[in-house]
């Protein structure tokens, strides 16, 4: 697969608005945000959720948050997916309707850049998964990674305010979604695997945030086993990957990163002093979102 | 009142761990991780939500947590707030009964970092918020407060992967807090300003995240007329903000700062000329989170 088959398009003016603003002057400053707006995912007839979303590929996005509900199974078949840009509506239509109202019952709020919502059977699909021991991650990778993907023509570089997930495999960044919740990022990608039938077979996670506990659920719930980004950890983040056997890297900036869990998958075959720094105008500062200092 | 009459302690053991990790080298380090433990919250006598939190004032965040719901009202008496550590549990208890099944009906998911869920009545009560039209921020304040925040000792400063608020008046940080998820900052202040019958009135709020719609409705909620943040905007935040007449300026670092709504408010009282940059040490990289570069 190709480097970034799928990328930000910072151009798609839909995704960001001029705004006038008033700087530390006093002068006025036309600046560019990004948009959300509102995405109602309907499951077959039962309306599901209004989310706030940027608003670009709205099926990944539809299907990725039914995936990591556990609303919508890996053996669930997808008959149709109906998108209504004026309605804000996102239809989702499987040939068995779906059960999925006792998920609904108990809720767990997650911390952190969430969704919010850690549904029973996601704890419970978490203790069955089984990542694979076999996956290796070369540092070379890591490092070649990181350079491109904060590199690449982005929103956040755009108009800043937003997160990033990037799908990989070995030293090439495959898929890079960007939302302004960054479940929303990670839903567009697990929404993209399904519908593409793209495993998570020698795949590396990375995102522009935090370890959290609720990150860490859903990497294991795709069942990729390496996880990397330039942010902090917390504490039950780095637990529940030791306790997943995933390879949980955070902190990585330039020649630096840390790994809490799963080290026993870091193949250490470049020598860090050849890692060329990163130019200050390519630091990702969203990407350093709650980093220890 | 004091500055910080309430701040982050950053040497409570319970809210960091130490953990020991791999760094680039190969070589072992130790590392102190944010504790994210869960909390059970009742109304009375009905399971509310289990959250995820650093763990610190359970009962700030319950009330706090309620009243940003619309599951308290400022009307409704607290008769006693019950905290049992052991058990991971907090009771909030009313002097009536609060109905607000109707309440979960209608739920809209909020980006950013958001404990996700804005309910329909949190919108209604939006639209019938008055900010003070008095109300001025001079930007010698804004700078003092800027400075303050970033150097008083903190969880972030010793851990990371965590955000912070600020409850301010004029040039003075009043009650700061922390906590894995921002909407869990939010909401402790929150539960203090109630607790202690603390108004909005000639109050200020800082954050170190986004200024997403839904930091925007909080913050109008709690009927406060300026928010700052040293990070980025989104556009249906800044259009909240207009519509709300709330002062809203983000991006906020050194001398520089950027206001998209309610600028009427500002007074430009010193030269940014004369304000000291920043300290690299003292740079909140975790408040950069998302802002432009």
């Amino acid at each position: 697969m190709d480097e970034f088959t799928l990328a930000p398009d910072p151009d798609d003016r839909r995704l960001t608005e001029e705004v006038r603003g008033t700087d530390h002057t006093g002068a006025p400053v036309d600046t560019r945000v990004v948009v959300e707006r509102p995405l109602t995912l309907f499951l077959n007839s039962r309306e599901i959720v209004t989310m706030m979303t940027i608003g670009d590929h709205p099926d990944h996005l539809a299907v990725g948050y039914l995936l990591n509900q556990a609303m919508l199974g890996p053996e669930d078949e997808i008959t149709g997916i109906d998108y209504d840009e004026d309605l804000d509506v996102v239809v989702v239509r499987t040939a068995v309707e779906t059960d999925f109202e006792d998920k609904l019952a108990k809720k767990t709020l997650t911390s952190g850049c969430a969704q919010g919502t850690v549904f029973g059977d996601m704890m419970e699909s978490f203790e069955r998964v089984r990542l694979d021991p076999a996956a290796r991650l070369k540092t070379s990778w890591l490092y070649a990674l990181t350079a491109k993907i904060n590199t690449a023509p982005s929103l956040y570089l755009a108009a800043g305010a937003i997160h990033g997930c990037v799908l990989c495999e070995e030293d090439r960044p495959l898929v890079y979604m960007e939302d302004v919740g960054r479940h929303n990022a990670i839903d567009k990608i697990a929404g993209w695997m399904f519908r593409n039938r793209v495993g998570p077979e020698g795949k590396i996670f990375y995102t522009t945030g935090r370890l959290t506990s609720e990150m860490v659920l859903k990497c294991v719930a795709m069942g990729i086993p390496i996880l990397i980004s330039r942010s902090g950890f917390t504490a039950w983040g780095v637990e529940l990957a030791r306790q997943a056997n995933l390879t949980l890297i955070g902190r990585a900036r330039g020649q630096r990163f840390l790994c809490l869990a799963g080290a026993e998958r870091l193949v250490y075959d470049i020598d860090p002093a050849a890692v060329p720094g990163e130019a200050k105008r390519h630091r990702r500062k969203g990407a350093e979102a709650d980093d220890a200092a």
